[in-house]
């Protein structure tokens, strides 16, 4: 049962000895939020003893003999401290124990292993020391300080940032000048998760920084990554030079530029996201909207967008398909089934005759089975002729059946057309869950799996859904900026100062309504700058276009309705002068587009004639027809592209940062 | 611009007459909630004038000759009515104009279309009449009754189910006698979204009910089924042979025998599920847990479950792949890469200095363009090499690159594993998302698209993630019962009496706790009853053992727990035995297993001993195995089967009706 990694794991269990402070309700411990978020900074339990766990974010030794004075100053701003001897855990190991590490090297194999045998045969290598840890739990922005004498546990096996520690102790005042206003001084390890630095990409100096979101898997558990200054054009081509401290590194480009970069705390972001998260649902819960699940797996096109995923359970190839196809279908066994269809009507009766005479039980049993077998053979039938007329209609170019699903899957790209079909029935309705894209795009806002927020309101036109967009903005911005503001305030000073500026402005602004010609006039009007794509009417409002109008022209929030409708899909209602459609794009600062909403089409004629123009399969369309043909209902409604409203409240740059495993062309790794 | 189907659509707007009743904020309408569900049944808004929409969920017509007491009395219960005369509209349709619908078939074509036309050619054919609309607009449980005149439109019009309508007019005491305290007498029509009953498959008499799945575009607009008595052994085969009311028919099966159906309201099943949607999230926010985005696409066979769905582009045979794949990157060329990345640093170097000259800005622009070449070419020989790396462990038996993502990509079973990467660094996490499954099981509990909610726990053992289970069961059924009462309690008269007592009873019993040892040896000592599958230690307790425990012995809800390692998944941590594992599932009535929870193995040796003994690929849990090797931590969790949560709080047997776009087997129409 024992291991060697598990060298803490048969400790005693922590002692009965009452603790006044709250446990955690699912585990056994504090959480630090607990000691840390008080109003006192946790002055008032000062002398208390708590089980408290985490991950060492950074630390430092101390040699016993060393005087305390000698550290480095702790506390002071990031900047400021760019050349401060708060070191990294593996510099400590190099450089303080260079020859330990050469005999592990010798040793070869795993390094902890090895080094834990070191330490038996070397028991008195290192001088009396202790260790200095920073830990979090990602319960609060804060880490608590733990100290750790050495003869609980060597230094350098809880040093490295990444280090899982789980410690009973007594909390108390600062023995180090600090920041800090208490520290728990650890009296036992109750489990110690090591670190394997030679295997650790997030220990390394030298890591290209794009390799942090291919290791997704590390990235909560540590840091996530906001470029500075002119590192951000080359990103991945940058080198980390140098430690700072709270997370800022020195790095450099491929260029040779020298720039900050923040390792930032990826807890907050995943925070705020939570918060815009719940913040959406009430909105929506609050306003009688019914959050209703829409389909991933979809037959239909939705979007009509090319660049979607298939979704499949094998190869086929299109012969070994036919060959599992029943044999061919012709209109004479078709009309076999309406035959049987009609024995079985004549069938039924008998047995319900049977029945009522009660007079012969063998002959009715009988009876039932033929008709339980003729029915089957119906089913059946009728089952074959249906996919049968499915694949009639295929095109060449696309994936065969795979045989799980009698038609072609795709991963959905927007939930919208079922929504709609939600909303004739429940009113008002929202989706929360992600949407897929195969896009070969490197754009800073495209995920391949991104998430949105899509609501469909019954009898509503576009203003409507404009007003809706509008007040679910403000709703989202003032609830995050309440609920959300220690996260906030603690990115704002590390990452984008405007933050809370921006979100506040965004609640109380009025948006600015404008029409797509009336956006064409504004930019065709402008001398002061070149945009790189001309404007026309007709074209499609880039970013660039999009920013001019909203950071420099109507300085607020804007909403450009009434598109031609060439640029919006097939499903927008058509406007009475039969060239713009009644769409909308709520454009915001900092991001561009952030909700794109539009008054669908209710009137049958409009829309077979849209599908039939953009020569779209109307077979993939038919149920969404069907809702036109049958109650058809004027309705409206918008989605959010909810990665990039947290690239809004979080300051970040590019929305892979902003989910925990972000999926996009090329990558994949867990 | 104008459409034959959009006769109404011109009409004038709503007067601005004052509405002293709240308009419903994104449309401009009055929800039906607002009138039906105030205290006084609406009795206090008499008089008012509003505007009002919805879909005709039964109707009647009153010919304005025969006296209002010749009509069925309205309000009795479902079964005493059967016998009743409120007739279907298809049924009066066919009864009352069949020389209509005769010259109608004559014309051919559009059904709607022609009956316009002939209404224009024959405006005299009906004598004066009222229809007598129930309309609902998924706001309230209840149905407002309106009335409106032959003037304004006719009957065959307006009364077909599913029959969309904007109506403005005054609230006024019912004219005929019947259960409503109001109704609104229609001024106007501003809306009319017509049925076209020979294509809408619910306004059909022998309507098969399985076809009811099938058009799932249509299931939230009107009806979901629920069978009853001895239909539901044979449920595709059933007919509706007559119509009730309240939703109910009756129906005679492939056996002929006879049963009551319900149709039941969808809204009231979408608000329970909306409401257990939204509890969920207050209990694990409340207690601090965050929400996080686990990724639909994964490279991960998680859960290594076999029947997973794959993810790709486009079709690739394996040798047309092999032609796109660049030429073979031997052990010379990967030298090759090493001495370019060293070149790197040279040229970066180089860079450096003539930046710090300032003598030669052209030397410096060529240096820095040369580095910028020579780093482009490391970063694509270095992801080649990182491709063929990853070729080389492909298996043969599985799809090949798409060229979409680097490697094969998967739709995930189950977000645990990357839950668990979130937990290690935020603590308390959960996610709500879908999960998928290719199996062709006919279960009514299976579907390929299934929504779940999974939590994952750090420093938590196996006890916390049980407590935290029975807390989080006890907490929806208690804030369900309380905010979902009026939806519960009518589907309580409808579909399932002890559905209240059901919730009640599982918020306030202590859940037993049992082993699966303890388990296997209650069901060994059953004598009174014999199991399809004879209980030992060692097999996988089946439907029927669960039922007994949890409804015969037990009387209870009941956790069993350690279970033999066999029969869990790869990653559930080895207890002390050897033989079994920390695993547990949540039984309750009705439903059996509702939540499947687990502590995780946090020990590296033996993970990768058990991924080792089930033979799974290693290659695709690397990334796994590194949050083990990388200050691992104790952790435990449990995922929730949502779809089946809500069968156990609607009184619904099958998954494929508590969802509103069921995906399984061969079934895949929208």
């Amino acid at each position: 049962m024992s291991s060697d990694r598990q060298l803490f794991d048969e400790m005693p269990k922590p002692t009965s000895t009452p603790m006044p402070v709250d446990l955690s309700k699912y585990s056994k411990r504090v959480l630090l939020k607990t000691i840390l978020d008080r109003a006192d900074g946790g002055l008032g339990l000062i002398d208390q003893r708590v089980v408290v766990g985490g991950w060492v974010k950074s630390s430092r030794e101390v040699r016993k003999d060393s005087p305390p004075a000698a550290q480095a100053p702790v506390g002071s701003d990031a900047k400021q401290a760019a050349g401060g001897k708060d070191v990294k855990c593996v510099e400590v190991f190099q450089s303080r124990i260079p020859f330990l590490r050469t005999i592990i090297k010798v040793f070869g194999g795993n390094t902890a292993h090895t080094k834990e045998k070191l330490e038996s045969i070397l028991p008195k290598v290192a001088a009396p020391a202790i260790s200095i840890l920073q830990i979090s739990d990602g319960s609060s922005i804060s880490s608590l300080q733990i100290i750790v004498d050495s003869s609980i546990a060597p230094p350098s096996q809880l040093m490295p940032t990444g280090t899982c520690i789980l410690a009973e102790g007594v909390l108390q005042k600062p023995s180090l000048q600090g920041k800090h206003a208490l520290e728990l001084k650890a009296e036992r390890l109750l489990h110690v998760g090591i670190v394997d630095q030679d295997n650790y990409p997030l220990s390394k100096k030298g890591l290209p920084l794009a390799r942090l979101r291919d290791c997704a898997h590390f990235r909560p558990r540590t840091t996530t990554v906001k470029t500075r200054s002119s590192l951000s054009a080359y990103y991945s081509f940058s080198e980390i030079i140098g430690w700072v401290r709270n997370g800022w590194v020195i790095a450099r480009n491929g260029f040779g530029s020298r720039g900050y970069l923040l390792l930032l705390d990826v807890a907050s972001v995943m925070k705020i996201r939570n918060g815009l998260n719940q913040a959406s649902h009430n909105f929506f819960q609050n306003h009688g909207f019914i959050h209703v699940e829409v389909p991933i797996i979809t037959a239909t096109n939705t979007g009509g967008l090319p660049g979607i995923f298939q979704v499949s359970t094998s190869r086929f190839s299109a012969k070994e398909h036919k060959k599992e196809e029943p044999v061919s279908m012709d209109d004479t066994k078709h009309i076999d089934l309406e035959t049987i269809k009609l024995s079985i009507a004549e069938k039924s009766k008998k047995v319900e005759e049977l029945k009522r005479s009660d007079s012969n039980k063998e002959a009715l049993a009988a009876a039932v089975q033929d008709l339980h077998k003729t029915s089957l053979l119906a089913a059946e039938l009728e089952a074959r002729s249906k996919s049968k007329s499915r694949s009639k209609s295929k095109t060449e170019n696309v994936k065969e059946d795979d045989g799980f699903f009698s038609n072609q899957a795709f991963l959905t790209t927007s939930g919208s057309l079922h929504l709609e079909s939600c909303a004739s029935a429940l009113g008002n309705v929202y989706a929360f869950g992600p949407r897929f894209q195969a896009d070969k795009s490197e754009s800073k806002k495209y995920l391949a799996e991104k998430w949105m927020i899509e609501t469909e309101i019954a009898f509503s036109e576009l203003e409507d859904a404009m007003n809706c967009a509008e007040d679910f903005l403000k709703f989202v911005s003032s609830w995050v900026s309440e609920n959300c503001y220690e996260n906030l305030y603690f990115l704002s000073k590390r990452v984008d100062k405007t933050i809370l500026d921006r979100l506040n402005s965004l609640a109380s602004t009025v948006f600015e309504k404008i029409t797509y010609t009336t956006a064409v006039e504004v930019l065709s009007k402008v001398t002061d700058k070149t945009f790189e794509t001309k404007i026309q009417w007709g074209v499609a409002l880039t970013e660039e276009h999009e920013s001019y109008l909203v950071d420099e022209f109507y300085k607020k929030p804007i909403i450009i309705y009434d598109h031609p409708k060439e640029l919006k899909p097939f499903n927008v209602r058509l406007n009475d002068d039969g060239k713009t459609v009644a769409a909308f794009d709520v454009i915001i600062p900092k991001v561009g587009a952030l909700i794109r909403g539009s008054q669908k089409e209710e009137r049958l004629d409009h829309l077979s004639k849209r599908i039939k123009e953009l020569g779209l399969r109307k077979d993939q369309y038919e149920w969404y027809l069907d809702l036109r043909k049958q109650g058809t209902v004027k309705h409206s409604g918008f989605n959010v592209m909810f990665d990039v409203m947290v690239l809004f409240a979080t300051g970040l740059n590019d929305v892979r940062d902003a989910v925990p495993f972000p999926r996009h062309h090329g990558k994949i790794h867990n």
